[in-house]
């Protein structure tokens, strides 16, 4: 286990962004976050929320995010403008758009606000499952740069396309955490809650050409929680409902190691045959 | 049983909206769709996506739906801007904003696709429920004014502030459909998709000031199978994983009286304690 500096983290280097005027910032893609096709779709969302968390007129932490994948992002500068489009006492929507070339590339709304303590209950219950230490770390090289940067251990419904398994279903459960590792942050959250992979390589046990079209994630956490939890293993529950004429959908739950939920996220992944 | 021409249904009054300019809607709040704040969310949900569905540059059916109540929509007219921000040859993007008295109100985005055959498979089965005709209709004289447009038949987990009953779950079970009837289509399954109660109602028995912020809806139908499904009742089922410090989730799905998942869909709902 390697821990290091947070703003030296190469997650850290993918999601900065520059202000450059009023609702306006400028990032660039980072190669060690490249996926097949442009960059992994969660390094895109956590750029996005990033542009959220660090603008001066936010009030609150967010509790939702929904991000629209429009177009393919290449590799070099892009731009992010984040409207806090209508502000309450305690609420705030956002609207996002990430261009490039003249082209808008992703569209994102953030939902922020102030919380105060209320009658809470957790209704969906971690999975059992055995302990990290316990399983076997999957293999990342020579596989997309992005998975190298996390330290995936499948309890269930893994996928090596060296070593297929007969498959019913396209539930996984599995342990996650960033490698090198990282204190939990919103948008290291997110890239988490978007690592899942697509549930059909799962089910198939194949590579099919996929891409998620449209994701969206519920915050069950905050930041005082998030830094309890800090650079601990998170357990990942991810599963289709349907798959059906070019487009999935996936469920999925993100629970800190002792069982709380953070987050439940929903995306919808085109698929070609 | 009652059939009445579909553009006469108290539902397509409330959806109605007349094209201004490009890209921009007038339309009005219908108190048959009433809540207790302003509308009912569906119909607002509706009526955004009635946008894409109407708009001329409009290409394929809608696959995701996300919405976001920003404020309160009062009595009277809004308008709506529907912007296609990126079209691809089989794919298309939208954003949308409903306004009122020079503020944004909801915001919105659509993802629409034309879609092949592919290889297919629907992983979340219906849960089986005794026959629509063998249960009682939930009453709604006397309660808000939208409930009365649906016909609601609970196999488990109801609401009736009158008759409250002992409650561990947030989950229910239930059959819905149109009243008077009506063919199901996009707007029509994108309403019924948010007509149910809040799971905090369910789950504690008793009213809570409780309002959605973002609702989330992928469809996987099309409107061939919805025309198939017409106005038979659709089975429904909804449930809470978090409830949390002002902010509960809902996961809910809708299938064909024959089985078939033709909606998946999550929200974000504010309680205020």
């Amino acid at each position: 286990m390697t821990e290091v500096n947070v703003s030296s983290h190469a997650f850290d280097q993918a999601i900065r962004l520059v202000p450059t005027e009023l609702n306006q910032f400028r990032g660039h893609t980072s190669e060690s976050y490249a996926n097949m096709v442009g960059p992994f779709g969660g390094i895109t969302a956590a750029t996005l929320l990033n542009a959220v968390m660090q603008h001066p007129e936010r009030i609150g932490e967010p509790v939702s995010l929904t991000v629209n994948f429009a177009g393919p992002i290449e590799t070099g500068e892009f731009t992010i403008e984040a409207v806090p489009v209508r502000t309450n006492r305690s609420t705030q929507h956002w609207t996002l758009q990430l261009r490039q070339n003249g082209l808008v590339a992703t569209t994102a709304t953030v939902f922020c606000a102030l919380r105060r303590e209320t009658w809470s209950e957790q209704e969906l219950k971690a999975p059992s499952a055995p302990t990290p230490e316990s399983l076997e770390q999957l293999p990342t090289e020579g596989r997309r740069g992005w998975l190298g940067n996390y330290d995936f251990r499948f309890v269930t419904g893994g996928y090596d396309p060296a070593r297929p398994y007969e498959s019913s279903s396209s539930r996984s459960l599995l342990w996650i955490r960033d490698q090198p590792c990282r204190a939990l942050d919103f948008p290291g959250l997110t890239a988490i809650g978007d690592s899942f992979f697509p549930r059909l390589f799962t089910r198939r046990q194949q590579f099919v050409p996929a891409g998620t079209v449209s994701l969206t994630m519920y915050f069950h956490t905050d930041s005082t929680q998030l830094a309890q939890v800090s650079d601990a293993y998170l357990l990942g529950e991810a599963v289709a409902n349907q798959t059906r004429n070019n487009y999935f959908d996936q469920s999925a739950y993100l629970w800190s190691r002792e069982g709380k939920l953070l987050l439940s996220t929903t995306q919808i992944v085109y698929y070609k045959e």
